[in-house]
């Protein structure tokens, strides 16, 4: 039962697209993620994916539409929705989702982190 | 599917101590509150609670420590963990937590706000 100071945590990491996990609640994660480039196209088939832009500017692409995420913005990806997140300079991102979520969801890529593999801090 | 911007849903409500839900996710709820004076004491039996304090400064109470939380910082409120959470000055807060959740727990009070006629905004 300690608080968790955001900045501080992501001071605790550098690389890109490899989510750190900061608390356990309710089956639950929430982790944080630093973004820079592009990730892969991806979707979780049974998981929707909660997107808090902590700093710097994302964009997540739908297959119909682009969703602008400005510090202070918020996006559920609702499972079954294919997307990739985008960030042209360097962003940070807070996500909730099930602790069983997949890093790329179905598809497997030289970017998925394991599940068994991520971190906490 | 659309984003959510927090200062602008902080925007279209000004109670205090009564959260509005602002989006929904794997059996959760995400919610946004004001919090200005004290809550109740009270004690989620089967839920665990996120803070995210998005404004200001609140303190969460427990029976044997003080936890303050400014801008940036979070707190997870183990299930059967009774707390008070108190904001001397108007804060705004991001909450986390399943959507049975109970506003006050096992307790009611006046301040007590139904889970049925929690608003979304």
């Amino acid at each position: 039962m300690k608080k968790i100071n955001l900045d501080e945590k992501f001071d605790l990491f550098e690389n890109y697209w490899s989510p750190r996990i900061i608390g356990e609640l309710n089956g639950q994660y929430v982790k944080l993620a630093k973004l820079k480039g592009e990730m892969v196209w991806h979707t979780h088939e049974d998981e929707d994916e909660f997107f808090q832009v902590i700093k710097g500017r994302i964009v997540i692409h739908l297959k119909d539409q682009r969703i602008t995420l400005n510090e202070g913005e918020c996006f559920i990806v609702p499972k079954g929705v294919e997307h990739k997140p985008e960030a042209v300079e360097e962003a940070h991102v807070l996500l909730f989702e099930p602790k069983a979520t997949a890093h790329t969801g179905t598809v497997n890529s030289e970017m998925t982190v394991e599940i068994e593999d991520q971190e906490w801090i």
